[in-house]
């Protein structure tokens, strides 16, 4: 199981958020997850089946088509994943009240991924969406 | 060294940054230390001896000095540990431009501390800045 956790959020990263294959979310993903604790993001503190985990991954995904996550880090605790990244992403698809840039974004974060077996259930994250609005509102002013 | 290298951040935390006792330091924290990222911290990319390392703790505890860290999840990997915690401190000193407004700020964040051996040598931190920023903004609206 140690590596298996691993790679299941490796293989998360990669194939559903930065490749856009949406539908591998059944791969990886458990029949209910927990956003435990995103502030910033609006489905913080809810509960998704898995028509609604891929539902918020083709939402968070339009404004940024080509977006990609790269690991800066990566290890295990005992039933969770924690792994921190880098995040870059044209910004191509309108944001609630900021209209498409055409600029690349960058972002960082850290995201614990808590697992039942080999499904992750939810997550605890904190991205850095303060430099995310300061890029977007230097292309504005 | 599985062990040691978890309590020794669980004590940096509560020791050094929650209850202030700064000099203790010395126990954590190698002789150069670098703020690999942090973004939105003056120190980011700096490296400091174990004085600047003091200066950096002493500057930033003087606007929050009641500010307490609690550990939501810690686990270690190949010569790091990562731990994820909540913040708060009541906002009693001055920030850049910001005079104090006497409420109590609640911050969340991830850090991934680097070691060699029993000392740290630096960090790769993201903190929810936008929140902080919001809570004081709404105090002085």
């Amino acid at each position: 199981m140690i590596t298996s956790q691993l790679e299941i959020v490796k293989s998360l990263l990669q194939t559903v958020w930065s490749d856009g294959n949406i539908d591998d979310s059944d791969k990886f993903i458990a029949s209910h997850y927990t956003i435990r604790h995103d502030p910033g993001d609006p489905w913080e503190g809810k509960t998704v089946d898995l028509a609604g985990y891929k539902e918020r991954c083709r939402l968070s995904r339009a404004p940024f088509p080509d977006q990609k996550f790269e690991i800066v880090d990566i290890t295990r605790g005992d039933e969770f994943v924690v792994v921190t990244w880098n995040w870059s992403g044209t910004h191509r698809g309108d944001l609630p009240g900021i209209p498409a840039t055409g600029k690349v974004i960058r972002m960082s974060g850290a995201t614990v991924y808590y697992f039942s077996g080999d499904r992750i259930t939810g997550h605890w994250q904190i991205a850095d969406r303060l430099s995310v609005y300061r890029q977007i509102r230097d292309v504005r002013a």
